[in-house]
């Protein structure tokens, strides 16, 4: 920021304009993150749903402060208060409405999961790039420190070799309510089903296992379950590489609460089991196992795995908006450009996910995975 | 057992007395675990190798007190002394070996893997079978107090519901000796590779979390390591069952130390770590998630996983000669029966490592399991 006489401290940025677009449940921890946020980040200018009632009932309930509330999304877009959006419409609602956001010059975090198939995410993204914001999707535990210092870890060739199998199980256990009427379970809403929504988690938390490395191929599991209107409630998948890693992940609808990830090097194992949502919000925690010998005869470890325990201050779907605030004023007052690294790392599970789909479609032949 | 005049404190039963047949590595453990039990159970009454020096070293170095040593196989199974043969031989040799000991009588304890495909273990049960004497193999853990513990969980119907999905990794870091000498990577001797020294524990402890339900196919993993014997040294399948349940496992000795087992049901979670060859001997622990909920606007887990930790006297090798050891004193003081889970169990996971291997040849499509 240009100041004509800087003062000894420097003025905060402005904070970034905010505009929810859409009440979903999932927007109430996104509101409550940028709350949290210190000074000079972000603020929410605008909440737009449906209906303007809805919104008014929605900004009393997550205590917004002097937020504007909008009856139709059309109408947040075109509030010129609003810099930024975040999406939390139904899947098959982001296409349209992320390519209006981006086309009236908003930077955009978007929803999990980003979209329907890749060729619709390309369009947003191409819609983003035409009009320079910047796009983001909304995968918090990416930025909890504690995904860092794992990362740093498995990183180092000492302590973790090469990363050579990884196996993730990302679930929870939905209720009836949920398995009969929530848009997840809705082929018009969320026609991705499990598979978008945790299934997710478990891919993207692969590839960023091995660094953001496409596999070759992915085969998905034999008889995944589908509800009536053929959404899919509970999958798996393995996928290939060409040095021969392999990765193998479940997600489900159906069984109790878990986003597991287990990482296995040449040297070293990482397990995490509360990777999507930390067991307490501002502590995260891992295993952590290097050079592990047998104590002879072979009756115990030695060493013994680590567990590493990390705080925040600020939990990570905060963290999340802090760093695209950041970004956003980066481009807003120092004329930067978007930070490509997002939505590359988005496509990268997406463009997995795709093949998860041709796979069970082509009956559980290999699919190629799209580059 | 009889006595004429019922003392007031009842006389020990005779122990069993064991003849070791080979001095691998391996028995040595067994052999600590001998030496550790309590009066009346078991005695080491001979050992045989190929050499009656080799034999008297390791009757040395073991500190077997007053065990006879034989110059050869057919001299240790000769030997009216013995009652009961531990066997560690490598898995070619079983059959010839294991069907001698039965033949004449002796009770079996044979190494895993129990042999190279399920109709060579069959001609070694029947054997057993004929002479009527017991037959256990050596997976020591499902002799563990924990692994009891574990299974009363998830035997629970409403703490851990239905079983969904198992993945399974048990691993460890075979160092260039081992990869060039070691019996388990010749095609003459161990010729299951990892598959059969532990993936063997993957199926049996996938096994084991579904109560030895057998699964209807099994697809092994595309690009398996082999050298250049073509024995396996890393591998992976996907085991299905009729009612859509799925288990994952991978084995490779080109990975960090792991021996991980986790139990997804619709109501519960198990991690264990540390299946195989418990971080210490004399304890064991577990993690265990039962109901696991949101704290809502979904930031923290409600309840959250309990870490269970047990302790036991005698460590799970000595627990499996023990119970070895019970079971051929009831057959030969109480005119019992040779216990038949044992041989069972050992069946279903040869079964199913047979598959593996049949998905393997098969160029990875769907091997039966043959009940």
């Amino acid at each position: 920021m240009s100041s004509p006489a800087a003062p000894v401290q420097a003025a905060l940025p402005r904070p970034v304009r905010f505009g929810i677009l859409g009440c979903a449940d999932i927007a109430r921890k996104v509101s409550r993150a940028l709350l949290m946020l210190p000074p000079g980040v972000a603020t929410v200018a605008a909440v737009g749903s449906r209906s303007e009632e809805k919104a008014r009932r929605f900004v009393a309930e997550t205590g917004l402060p002097a937020a504007r509330t909008h009856g139709s999304y059309e109408s947040l877009l075109c509030d010129p208060g609003v810099e930024a959006v975040y999406l939390p419409l139904p899947t098959s609602l982001h296409v349209p409405w992320a390519m209006a956001a981006a086309a009236r010059g908003k930077h955009l975090l978007l929803e999990k999961p980003t979209a329907l198939c890749a060729a619709d995410l390309d369009a947003i993204l191409a819609a983003c790039d035409a009009s320079g914001v910047q796009f983001m999707d909304t995968t918090m535990w990416i930025h909890n420190p504690r995904t860092a210092k794992m990362r740093e870890i498995i990183g180092d060739k000492d302590t973790f070799g090469d990363v050579r199998v990884v196996h993730s199980m990302c679930s929870f256990r939905a209720s009836d309510d949920f398995l009969q009427n929530d848009i997840r379970v809705k082929p018009d809403l969320d026609a991705l089903g499990v598979l978008g929504d945790i299934g997710w988690y478990c891919i993207r938390s692969i590839l960023w296992a091995v660094d953001y490395e496409l596999p070759e191929a992915v085969i998905a599991q034999r008889h995944p379950v589908k509800n009536q209107a053929g959404v899919l409630l509970a999958c798996g998948a393995t996928l290939y590489w060409a040095d021969g890693k392999t990765a193998t992940f479940n997600c489900s609808f159906l069984t109790n609460l878990a986003f597991d990830v287990s990482i296995y090097g040449t040297n070293g194992t990482i397990h995490v089991t509360d990777l999507v949502i930390p067991y307490e919000e501002k502590s995260g925690e891992f295993n952590v196992a290097s050079k592990s010998n047998f104590v002879k005869p072979t009756i115990g470890w030695d060493p013994l795995p680590r567990k590493h325990v990390g705080f925040t201050d600020l939990p990570q779907e905060a963290l999340m908006v802090q760093e695209f605030s950041r970004l956003v004023q980066n481009i807003r007052d120092a004329e930067g450009r978007p930070e490509g690294k997002w939505p590359t790392i988005t496509r990268k599970t997406q463009v997995v996910l795709d093949a998860v789909n041709a796979s069970i479609d082509k009956g559980y032949e290999p699919a190629e995975v799209a580059g």
